[in-house]
Formats: C-alpha cells, structure tokens, sequence
C-alpha cells in the first residue's frame, strides 16, 4: 500500500519548529521579479496561506518596479534615472502610488485570499504605517518624492495580526501634510520586520543567495553573520544591487530581529522548505558573529 | 470681553446627542463630485477626524467615477454605457480598481491623516470583506465585471474599528476565483451599513436633499419614513438616478440602519450640524411609517 | 428655517475638550450661597448631569453654614467664634454634621437626580472616606470639633465613580474612636481632588475669580500660575476670606491637579462654558509657574 | 493548660455554614430602640463587622423613630397621628429626613466603622435607591408625604457591595419631582431584600420572636412556613403591631428570599449564633410549606 | 547538497491536520502488550510529547495485566478467572490497584517526562475522576471488585489540560464508600473519550487493526463505520477478545467523539502517520453510516 | 433549649483567622503512624475537607515507612540500613515508589474524597514536580536512590489548587534519565512549601511537639523562633530521629513560610484547633527571632 512508503522524519523534523514559530511574526519581501511569473506567485500565496494556517503571523511586503515602468511607459511619462534611482516628480509619484497601492498590492492581495488567506492590503500611508522625509544622498542630492522612513507604527500591523489578517504593504510612505513618498522595498521590509519585532525576515527573490563569485551558483553561502557580512562588504564581495539589500540586513540584525533569509522563489516551496527543516535553500543572516 | 459673547444652547443641545452616539458606528458615502473640490473635501475629512475624535466609529466608502474616467480617457480606453451602467471589461476593469483603489482610496485617506484620523483604506477584496456575483439585469443583461453584492463581512470592518481605524473603503468585490467587479458605491455603502449594523448611514454629495420639485429647492422633503419614500417612488416623484440611491436607503432601514440621510457636502460642517443638532440639513429617512 | 442659522464654531470648540476630559475625573466645590438660590442650584444641578453624561467623571464637594446657623438658631444654640472659626462643641457638631449630611447634602443630590444624574450623597465618616485630627492653630489654640484632614481614602469616591454615581460629599470627618470633626470644604474639595489625581477642581462661588482690586470686577485675573498666587499672597493682593481658598489652591497645583478654576455660580451654564469653550469665565489657576 | 479545654464542636458545626454564606447577600433590620441602648448597638456592630470579615455581604436598615420625635419636640413641631402613622407634612418631613439620614444613620456607620467595617450610609434618595408614590390607605386616606415603596434599584446597593461596603440605609424614598417620602422601615428591609435576592433577611428588634400567647416569652415559635404565617394571621394570633412586619415577611418569602428571621437584640451575639448553629434564637421563616 | 533532496509534500499534507487538531484533545490507549517492549514504548511517549508540542491536548490511558500478572506470582496469590475477567477479591484488589497506580502508572509517566511532556499520572479514584458500580454480567453473575463505569468527571481532565498536562490514568474507579473497582482499560478510554468530547480515541496495540480474516494481515480494513462495524460483530466477523473493544468504539462514536482508530504500536511512529497523513496506518472508524 | 448553652467566643475567635487564611495555602505532613491507625486517619480527612471548605488551599505530604516494610517482607527482599537511611537498590526503589505512590497515596485520597474533598494523588515524578540528585552524606558516602531534592516546580502545585484539588504528594522525585529517587518526606514537605510559599507548614505525627525533657510531656515548648531552635540544636535538646525535621523547619522559615507547627494526630481535630486558636495544641515555630 502507498501510505506505507511515507517517511515521517521529515515531519518529524518540522513539528518543533511548528511550535516555535506559531504565533511568531515573520515578515515576507516578495521581489519585482516575482510578481510576474503569474504560476509562481500562485504556488508563494498558496506557501503564506500555509504558513498562517499553522499560526504564524505572516506580514508581506512587495515592491513593484516593473508594473510602473509598463505604466508609466503607456501614459508616456519619461523615466528620470539618477544613481540608479527614480527621480520622482509629483506626476510620476501619482502614478507610482496608484500601481504599486492600486494594482501590485491587490493582485497578491488576491492570489493569497483564493487560499483563503485573508490578506489585506494597505500602503504605508494607511494608519498611517510609514512615515517618511525626503531623501538626501551622500553628495546632497535628493530626488524628488523618494523618501527615507523617518518611523514604522507597528501597532498598525500588530492589529491587523490580532484580527487574523495577512497585511500586505506597498512602499509608499506618508510625509509631511500628506505627501506621497516612494521607498525602497528592501529598506521598507527591514523596518517593517523591525518595528514588529519580527522573528524573520525573508527575502523571496530571483536569486539563490548570497555567492561568493556571482557567476557561480556552486559558492552559495549557506549562513552568514551579521559581522561576516560586514567583512563582505569591506572586502568588495557584496556590492552593486545587492549592497543596500545585505545594509538593511545587517540593520536589521541589530535591531532585534533573529534571523534575515534570502531565499529563491524560483525553488518550489522554498519558503516552507527554509523556515521548516533543519537545511535550508538559500542564505541565512544571524546577529551573532 | 469676546467670550461673555459665547451662547451655550448649541452646546446643550449637542451634548446629548454626542453621548447617544459615542461607540456608535456611522456610515459616510462621499460621492464623486465631491471628491474634486479639494477645499470641500478637506473641510469634510476635518469634520470626519473630529467625530472620531468624539468617539464616533466611522466608516467612509467612496466612489470615483471621474477620476476613472481620467485615467481611461489618458490610456485611450473607450468606455462603452449600457443602461447607464459601464460595461467594464477585463482590461477596463484593470484600470478601473487601480484608479479607486490606488488613487481616490488614497487621496481621502491622506486628508483625513492629516487632521490626525488613522483612516486606513481597503477595497472590497482586502479580507475579503465583500464579495460579489456578475450583475444581471432584469432582461437578463450583463456588463463585463459589474457585479451584485453577495455578501459583506462585517466583521472585517468592526476590527478595524477596535483599532481605532477610520476603515476607507473602495467599491470594488472579490468575486469567484478572485475576479474582481466594480460596484455602485451607494448601494455598496448600504450593505456595508447594514452588514455592521450601523446607526447611522450619511450620504454626503452635490444636492441637498429629496425635493418635491427637483427644478424647486425651496421644496426640500425634511423627514421621509420609509412606506412614504415607496411611495414617492410610486408616483414617481423619485425618478432617474436618484431611484437606486432611495431603493438602497428604504432597503437599509429595512434591515436595521436606524436613520439614513442625504446631505449637501456643499453646506460648511454639514455632517456636523446634521448629526449633533435636532434640526438637520437635507432630508433624513427613518424605517418607522 | 431656523435651523440654517446654527453656527457650529462652539461646537467645533467644544468637540476636542470633550474627547480630553471624557472618563476624567472633575471635583466642583458648590459655595454655601449658591445652595441658597434654588433657581441657580438647579441649573447648575442640570450642568452637572449634562457634563456626567458626556463622561466626565463628576465629583461634588459642599458647604452648609447658612443651613447650620439657621437650625442652631431654630434650637437656641449659641454660636461662639475665634478667628473666625466656629468653636464646635459636642452638642454643636451633632447639630452641625446632621445638617450637613441630612439636609444639605440631600438637597444637592436630590437636584442632580431630577435631572437624571445618579447622585449619590456621602459624609467624610462614610467609608471612612476622610479621617481628621483636631485642628490646631499656629499659637495651639484648639476649636473643639473642628478638624484638619489627616486623610482621604480615594478609592471610595473612585469605587463611586465605577458605578457611574456623582459622589456628594458632605465635609465631616471621621476621627479617633468614631468622633466626627467639623472641616473647611474648600479644603476638604481640594484634599479630595488630591486624593483621585482630579483633572480639575473647580470652585463654584458667588465671587467671578480673583480680582486685583476686590472692588473693580474689571479687574478680574484670567490665568494665575501657582508661583504667581504666591506673589500674590506675599504683597496682600490677596488676602482676608479669600486667603484659605488660594493656599488650598495652591497646595493642589502641588500635588498633581492639572487646573483649578473659580467661576461664579451667578452667571448661566458657567460650568459648561468654562469646561469647554478656549476663553473661560473666571479665574484659572495652572502648576506652571 | 487552658487551650486544651476548648471544644471545637460549635467550630465544626459552623464552617459549613460559613462557606455556605460566604459572599452572599443579607439584610439586616435594625429597629427603634435597638438604636437607643449604645452598648448594645456596639455589640451588634461588632457582629456585623466580623460577618462582613467572613465574607458575608451586609446590607443594614435603621428605624430612627425615637430619635425623630426627639428632634420635633425640641423645635415645637406638633406630630399629628392618624390610624397609627405620622401624617407628614413638607415641614415634618424635612426634620424626618434630616434626622434619619443625617443623624441615626450616620450614628449606625460610625460603630460599624469603628470596627473596620466599611459601612456607608445613603437614604432612599440616592441613586436613587428607592422610588415611592404616596401612601394610601384602604379608605383612601392619604398622610401627606407618608410613601409606599414603587420600586427598588438593587444595583445600586449592589454596586456598593462590590466595593466591599457595608451599605446602611435610611428609610427615605424619592418621589416625583424629587420629593422625599417616609418609609416603613419594616417594609423598606423587605423590598431591599427582595431587590438584590437576599439570602436572608434578619429583624433585630426587641421582642424574641412571635409567641403564640404575647405574654409568655416560654411559647416562642421557632420555626414558621410562609402558609402557617398566613394562618396565624387570619385566626388573629398575629395582629397589632406585628402584623405589618410579619406581611413583609411574608412578601418577601414568596419574592425569593430564602429565610427571614426575627431575633432580639437584647441576646448577646444573637446575629452570630443564629446564623451560623444548627438551632437558633428566635423565629425562622421559610417558603416551603 | 543534501538539503535539496527534501520532499516537501508531507510538509504540505500534514499542516492543515496539524492546524484543525491544535487544541483538539485527543485519548490515547496504550494497551497491555505495547508497556512490556521498553524500546517500543520509549519511541511512541517522544510522539506524544511532539504531538502535544504542536498544541494537541493528549490524555493517555493504559492497562496493566501483565506487571499485575507478575506481582500476583510473586506475592502467591491466586488468580481465579471466570468468563474471561479476573475475580478480584479485597486483597486482589489492593495489589491490583498498587500496580497499575504505582507502576505501570508512574513507567509511562517517566518514560513522557523525559521527552519534556510534562505527564502527570492519576487513577480514576483521584478527583474522583471515575465512580464505578460493581459490575454484573448477563446473568447476574458478579466478580468482586470488577467495576462498570457509573461516571467520568471530565472536568478534572479538563482542568488538568488546561495546565499543559498530559494526564495519565490507570483504570481504577472510586466505587461508594471509597471501594476501588478494576476496569476495562479499553472501555475506560472510551468513557474519557466522550466525557471530554473528544476527537479522536486511538488504540495502540499489538494487532494492525480489524482483519477481516484473523489469519490474514493483506485484509486489513482500513474504514469503518459505525452501521458497518455493528453488522461485522452481528456476522460474526468481529468475535472473541475484539468484541468488547469494538463495542466500547461504536458506543464511543455514538456519543460525539468524531473519530476512533486502531493501530499497531509495533509500526515506528505510527501515532503521527495516522494523524498527520490522509492515508494512515490501521482502522479508522467513524460515526457516518 | 439546648441551644441556649451554645457559647460563641471559639467563634467569635475563629473568624478572624477563617477570614485570615482563607485563599492561602498550607502544606499539612501527615506522619507515616498516623497512617496507620484507621480512625484516626478518618478523623484527619474529615478536618481536611472542612478546611478545603472555608477556603484554605490545603496541599498534604505523607510517608509511608510501615506500608513499605510490609511489602519488601511480603517479597522477601532485604533491608540494608546505613546511618538510619534505608539503602535503595533498583529492585527496592521499584517496591518503594510503588507502595508509595501506589498504596499509600491512594488511601489517604479515598479517605479525603469520602468527605467530599476533591484530592487528587500524584508523585514528585508527574509533572515533574520534584527534581532529585543522589544524596551523600558528609563522608562522600551514597545510599543507592536515595535523593536529595534539587527543585520543586510550585506551578504544578498551584494549578490544582487552582481547580480546587488538594494535591496529595508522595515522596518519590524525578532524577536524571527519569531515575527514580526516594525522599525524606518531611524535608519534602518543607521544600514544597517553600515553593509555594505556603502560610504554613503542619507536621501531624505522633508526638505532641518539642518537648524540653523528650520524657516529660509536661516540658512542651508552645512557641519557638528560628534562633531559638538553632540554639536548642546547638546545646543538644534537640537530636536523634528530630533533628532533621527541626533543620527542615528552620530552613522553611528562612524561605518565607510564616509558621511551623508539629502536633499531635492522636488529639481530636488537632488541626482544627492549632490552626483556628489564639492558643494552640503543640509547638509553632516562627521566623522572628
């Protein structure tokens, strides 16, 4: 009979930290890349609907980059670059809201619910969550309506947990007398995971990790801490794209959160993979060492 | 000196009522028109923070018709009306719950954050707290993704409230299979009253009332019980598009909604004067006669 | 119609003030005169319901001595005073304490409740809600049974306030082996807003405040800090009856009461304009400074 | 050693009774010239205060009549007598409640109080506790303000009860537009007991119990249904005096009171003994039979 | 890597069991055989310390007859069987008693606690949990102390779950007058299963589940109903020492415990296959048809 | 009348102290002699059970020598005693904690559960509630499962005082590896209510308390402090088998449990009498001085 071919060590394996993390917050950064292959998003809101489903507080956050861009390319509204970010005017930021708060946010809202997830969507205006000023670079140099979180209320998110629900948050932040600011969804996630004290962070994007060489996906490093981190970053090996995602890692580290993971959504059931057995798929961050 | 000047009769006569109606929850619809003035859109976000602020539990459902119309009109999106009513297509619909969801969501929040609400804005399919079924009408027409409300969930709402939340909320449902359908937000408004067994329920828009004479305003109706309000219907007194907003209200009273209103967002601190004062300012409906 | 000449600025006034003080508890001394006009008492009575039922947490502390005089003249029981003081001997204090807490006291409380307000009339022995000492002045003279406050069991008047009743207090003491003592009430209502952490104590009176020149009531003072009373005190601004009120006063700022107000009972609805309008009536007494 | 004399028995006997009463409800009727012998009064205080220890919630009501025809002879006041009640005019009763509420109960708080016992003494009126109609007798003779008890707000004494209170209350009702009306105190215990579901209703007077010959103290009838009470009416061996306080009785048992007795207060520890032995003291009545 | 190998999909069968059974209290029989074999023991109390780790509230009860067995030989007493059950005389009874309470009792409770379970062992006489009637066959014939349950106080397990506990019983019931009967382990369960409203009563045995042919392990029936297995006892199918086992299950889904299995203990973790897995190990029996 | 004789002051004196101890927790040690005589052993239930009914939180601690003597005869297995302490091989562990938890336990249960007092009999190994090391003498010298207790888990405790359960313990611990150790009974009891933070601490056993000269009743000591007991050890009054209960006693005092008796079981309702007295029955020990 089939059922007598079941190996229960892997359950075995998952119950303790069933029990660890139930009623723990984790907090789930679903990368641009993501969100466009329609088959893959489905099997990650089936994932988080499991996942709350045996009691752990899921919060998402999703950024949205390339339903902007398809946006504002049909509405014919030039992309200003400066550094490698958006230079943000008020009539791009009006855009930008309205896709990112008003579409993105909505379809994963949806995708999560067909699991009977009870996701619910906001944007960092809403309560309002984020507050931010207007960011200033290194040189001086600001760029419009991009912002830099001044604070996170976690209360807000704290309730929403309380009710049951799975907020999903799109990166724009509430400024002074109301204006919009576009953020940094990385940055964004780590506040976020912050602000609630949340056991995990786990970056869901198109890579496998963090590898020592770029080009090899065989120098995939399994665990990483917050001080070798550091030492990557000085020694050159971390830098481009992934920089201010490994500084809002280690800032997070700091701030109390246990564990950062970066993990591939390409991998099936990575995320139930990385959070329930003893292995895991991608790269871990630990504050010690 | 100035303030001998001050006549506490309004104040005697505010107080009762603001007991009667603390822990409350009300229902405020802002129409679309009135979303375009911004000047009357902040005195009426002004008014809203201060009910809360008096322990009021409100909730605000809005529409957005020409802010739609914008955006499609920008996209070269042509609008086909059956009925009166927009035959909304996959791709129209698209455009149509980014705009309400993403913009005028947005936009109402922002100013009510700004006198201090924590307004928090979802759309029907956050939860989800409404879900809907294809529109028919009595020939048995369709329009694309128009659709009847199914159910509401009120409860959805009511732990926002808990909160202290000013819930803001889209007209837009959660369909079958997660398919989104756009709604008339005035009987949206009506569901969600009744699904929370609201107190009150406010429509604020661009006319002051039921008039015997709509050419007439001089002919103003004060106070309409719900059998005289079928029967203005009957005789058609009330006629063309003001006919689904009163069928909305007669069918709200008859599931508990205790007083509805239809108020002019044009008169400075209407909802004010006509929730805490025992005259009023449009015309108030009550279920009894 | 009448009702379009409304004019909400007093209510918009009014609206923050009683968010702030709802559930906050208010103590009001009510002066020996003003319990002689029965019209005044009454509106004030009404006040008082109408300000417990927006929630503030009422408590009242009274006088009596025209009422004494009146049934000790009644019995031919002479009066003798030193300083002021009425020297209290046991035949006198039977007297005194049975008019205060029999007559008096249910007078007050039997006005509130007309209109609704759930007074619940109280002496200092019940409880024992104050406990005294015999009083004692600067050269050791002794005045029989008149007392100093040793102390006030807050928790009494705050079990009251639970129950949603109007404590009315009527100022006798309960001393060493059950022997009842005489007490000033301005001191007693200031010892007792002390002892609940009151937000307010107001003394109603037939004075308008504290005037610069006691014959000009041009020259009311608005605000006094407690610094300034003090100054006050030192130059002989104040001085002779008024004196006793202004340390008391002055030990109250002390000891953690946010404000003290003395208004005059004469003027209409006094309480409700000085509780919640910006300007005020009389003279309001703040810590700072 | 002396300690090995003691005889645990009557310990045994009452622990179960103790834990059987333990936060339950009792009224205890203090009559007339139970209030005239202080030695006496005290010994009852200290009962009460050591019944209240063993958590048992007390509710006590005093007579004062002694005390009140003390009080009109000294001012002059000329008592007017009509079938055996005191026809009460506004003058008369002015004394009577100043008298009742402000001195005899107050004199019962202070012995209570004297031994720890929380007492705080309220008339009728505040609450207000009790609301009364006047009086009218089979004829249609009225009595001036003489009042028949209309209803019994038990929360309120319940609300004190919660507090740990010793409620003790003065046999003085609110009547329309806030008139006070004397009560029968006999019947005002009854009503109080019925209101908040009494376990037992107790009249410490100075009589043993009822006697079937008045006479001889040898025929006290110790125990006594409600029907047999009701027989004993209507052959005429109850009459005269006794015959309203047993109707009350009556009432009371048929209203869920479980057990009414009468004791005399002249017995030292008589409450103490009665309530907690297996036999009793003086006359018990029970519903059945 | 090796990590890579994971299979995630039991993962993904087993949560949503894992989600419904959280809370849920679940009676276990460890029946007599499966205590002898220490290695089969130790492995089945690590899964009821991980089943309880995920949340579900355990109760375990057991038998004993062969440690009884032992200490009998030992002691030199008789044993005197009569249809199948043990005549348990008054000094049978004590040794029985002692056994079961003292150690077989105290082996299971150990062998849990040192996988962290916090087990706490009890009979039936504590509490009393049990009240037994002596028991009496068909004809009248009786066996000494040989108890049929009268009554299960399932607040006692309650209260202890509600600790975290995972209580343990050995079959002894508090008989009148405090006599200790011997019970049927098997019905004993049965009897904790519906009095605590359980939702699953799994037998761990020696026998893999209901054979349709005894000889014949390939004719394992993996589901039953209740109609079914009444019709297997009715021909025949079901005889011998499975009768009363199977009669004590139908009895049991007959009064609202949802599910009973049966399953063999010698199978490693079998108690978590047949709970976490949609197949399973043994016979399931339900209450429909 | 019988009744007439009753006299009330053991009442009047009890009351206090019922209301004193009423919530609290006692740990009463019931003497392993005391076990054996029936009656007496009855008569002890009895008082247990009343005073579970006034509230105390009663918590019993027993021995159980003879019954364990017995037993190993019974089996023939030999006694090896070192120093007055049994020495404890595997094979008499087994007899010991069954005897213990099997035998013993379970009698005094029945006895208490006969009078309606809900006890419930667990071992120091459920939970686990005692945690044990192998004890050594001074010399280094071992005893086999001899323990010396390392913690006691209070909470177990409390949480079926919590259900209203009077835990009775026996002396057996949980040691590493779930072995299992033997306990002096009397040090457990004085661990445990150190644990609990017990009021008091009752050794019933078969002497009347510390005699001055152990030959002459007549030297009974009343009353001893932790200093005074330290000196009587010191200048040897006390030695041989009461030395250790004594330095049980001190340390108990020295860990916040107010009093200490030991008294006799052999005086009628000993318990009842010590603990609801002025004066008492054998020796209390306090902590002063």
């Amino acid at each position: 009979m089939k059922r007598r071919l079941l190996q229960p060590e892997i359950l075995i394996e998952a119950l303790p930290y069933i029990r660890e993390f139930t009623g723990k917050p984790f907090v789930v950064k679903l990368g641009g890349s993501t969100l466009l292959d329609e088959a893959q998003c489905t099997r990650i809101a089936g994932d988080i609907a499991l996942l709350k489903l045996v009691g752990i507080q899921l919060v998402v956050v999703h950024g949205g980059g390339k339903h902007i861009n398809e946006m504002l390319q049909r509405l014919g509204i030039q992309n200003e670059f400066k550094n490698g970010l958006r230079v943000t005017n008020e009539e791009t930021m009006r855009i930008v809201e309205m896709v990112l708060s008003g579409r993105s946010n909505k379809d994963i809202v949806t995708l999560i619910n067909r699991y009977g997830g009870k996701a619910l969507g906001i944007s960092g205006k809403d309560g309002p969550l984020i507050r931010a000023l207007p960011y200033t670079d290194a040189n001086g140099g600001t760029y419009g309506q991009v912002g830099i979180i001044e604070s996170v209320a976690g209360d807000v998110i704290e309730h929403l947990l309380t009710g049951g629900f799975i907020p999903v948050i799109s990166p724009v932040a509430y400024g002074e007398g109301g204006r919009s600011y576009n953020l940094n969804a990385d940055h964004a996630a780590s506040r976020i995971a912050q602000a609630i004290c949340a056991k995990k962070l786990i970056y869901l994007s198109d890579i496998p990790g963090v590898l020592r060489d770029p080009r090899d996906p065989g120098t995939l490093i399994s665990e990483l801490g917050a001080l070798e981190a550091e030492a990557l970053i000085a020694d050159g090996t971390i830098s481009g794209g992934m920089l201010p995602k490994i500084q809002s890692i280690v800032e997070c580290l700091r701030h109390g959160v246990e564990k950062v993971h970066i993990i591939s959504g390409l991998e099936p059931h990575a995320l139930l993979l990385e959070i329930f057995t003893n292995g895991g798929i991608g790269t871990e961050f630990h504050a010690a060492l």
